[in-house]
């Protein structure tokens, strides 16, 4: 339950999303197979506003983000997208632009870890929302591709160009944003986009048993580390020292901390309450 | 043609470099091959002011770099820069150093990809030179040396500290500037150095084909991701969102952006135009 | 002896470290074999100050860290620093983590290069030292573990958050702080966490070698070009080139410089002096 319930209610059914609930584990399927999982404005808006009641709702642990059918996500919708903005004017373009870079921003500062389970094909938003997530379980097959100039727009979509730089170094983050080609699980893995492989079919049950692990263990931890992480990529040395200390002191006061070094006198494993 | 020509006129030939347009593709080459096309004076000054006038010509889509004969760059040349710098004043020092830094400015700030064909050597200022570019095609050949320490300099040098870290991470970045080695085209490619690797002999040949396929695209949309990618290293994750939407909602009213629908809709390739 | 010296003498003697002094080397050892070399307050103290009188000694021109027995470090010590901090109050605890930050910041603003000898583990708090170092000096053996997750506390400690993305990459990054796994040497190696692989049990000779050869070498060339890595992570573009600019005029005027192009045309090596 949520600390801090406004007068919202949460919400019931997410039209453009299958949202699945097991104990703090969240797991969103991109579930329209048929379309290899395009994006649509729909479900953009939901996946904003997923992330928005997740951020608060005192429950949720870790996020995975996973494709039903034959991959995770070809990105925005040809027809729904594309053929819609074109009849656009300013206002509108900017709005649609700023509800998908919303959705990054909401996978980075989300007080939980986020795991993308990825096969097949993960392009153009779609291999952006992998991008964002702190986690990319991937299989042999899977495929990446920052495809945004082969339809005449920037590179720098949804805040590409800010994290592919900050992953894979500036010079291969060029060449993927400038050139959209696509990238397969094996370079991926070489240039640091994998953050663990999984054998062909089985991302989404590692994906599973990570999250597991991770809802099971110190989540605010978990939740410092990712922050601090987020917030220190924009911080200089001496102001990033400083923020550890102070998160550092902070956690040396919790329940999880007391406990593993009882655990650990003990001689048995912790048990972690994520306070 | 410029869409903005001011009272100055476009510099009818270049001294100490030679440069070849063919249609927006223009080809920069270091052609001092008895030398090593060390750099001199002349060809710092000479690089500022032509990236300068390309900056704004309205026509040059890309830029290649290269180096005739034996190698790509061996530096600064010893006898007419070092020796010349040691009789060198306070102000004549700033000067020179700040002419060499406004070189790789102008090429990450330049509204048009930049493409180093790098055969044989790449040294100092050569090896910055290369770094500075958005592509890097590398024969097995080819060799970096950030030797600034080796003869006595800091290997903070137009900008290679900045660059280099945020490219193949700071551990390699330190080693490389602190020590001078030089590094072979294996291990550049390991570390991310290298965008594409080249038969040996062809380096000029693939980056004349890589020129070729980027002139003939999306000339926005790959001015943009530059401009971003540049930018956005300098910018934290909130503001380079906003941003990207900015860019991405402009560029969704381009014409090449309406003509990559028109393509997929009628199964046709894009006739790209730039605008 | 120190340009500026103070009121302050030197300390005669560090109660929680082994300093040993060759000429311009000075090499620190972590010398608790019996716990593996674990930290406790006192070596964090000893750490803090001895690095603060070595910055300003006039004579170190690299230091060395090494750890005895079996391992390099494994980080603080579960009794003498969890077990104590348990205990503590607010300032208290601030007051800790504020002292093991200001260690990192000292390694990263020395104005010398810093080795770090790993041999077997390099956990927790001994990971992020080596992680602060210049150079990692690694044998097969060493194995890498920011397991600060493990009991409970954030990644993100001393700097960690802050250093590993830019070394490795944020994704890579991201899964050794949240899980605290253990890397070893390969996969180390493989992302950019070693400096220079050591045959089994050499890595205190290989360090030794190399601080031997910068310690010959030009160091205020050293000494600069880390003070700008350091600096220019937190640096735009423009304003890392007009650093740079300024750096290098002014080693221009150092008597290393000239003597670098004296031995260059007298064909003999150069007799570098520091100045």
């Amino acid at each position: 339950m949520s600390p801090y319930p406004s007068s919202a209610s949460p919400t019931g059914q997410w039209k453009h999303l299958r949202v699945e609930r097991a104990g703090g584990v969240v797991t969103v399927t991109l579930d329209r197979p048929d379309k290899l999982n395009a994006l649509t404005f729909g479900s953009y808006a939901d996946l904003r506003d997923l992330l928005a009641e997740l951020a608060h709702d005192g429950e949720t642990r870790v996020l995975v983000l996973a494709g039903a059918g034959r991959g995770f996500c070809s990105g925005g919708d040809v027809d729904e997208i594309i053929g819609a903005t074109l009849g656009m004017g300013t206002g509108e373009l900017l709005g649609f632009n700023r509800m998908t870079g919303q959705v990054v921003r909401a996978i980075r500062e989300a007080p939980f870890p986020v795991i993308a389970a990825v096969h097949g094909i993960a392009a153009g938003a779609g291999a952006v929302l992998a991008l964002a997530a702190d986690f990319r379980i991937v299989e042999p097959s899977a495929r990446f591709a920052f495809l945004f100039t082969r339809v005449g727009l920037a590179g720098a979509d949804m805040g590409a160009a800010y994290l592919l730089p900050r992953m894979v170094g500036l010079g291969h983050a060029t060449r993927l944003l400038m050139l959209g080609e696509t990238v397969g699980a094996e370079e991926a893995e070489r240039i640091g986009l994998v953050s663990q492989t999984a054998a062909e079919g089985e991302a989404d049950a590692v994906a599973a048993a990570l999250a597991e692990r991770l809802a099971a263990g110190p989540s605010l931890a978990y939740q410092q580390t990712k922050a601090l992480l987020t917030a220190e990529l924009d911080m200089p040395l001496a102001a990033a020292v400083e923020m550890d200390a102070a998160a550092q002191a902070l956690l040396m006061t919790s329940a999880d901390y007391a406990e593993f070094h009882a655990a650990f006198t003990a001689k048995r494993p912790p048990r972690w309450e994520g306070r």
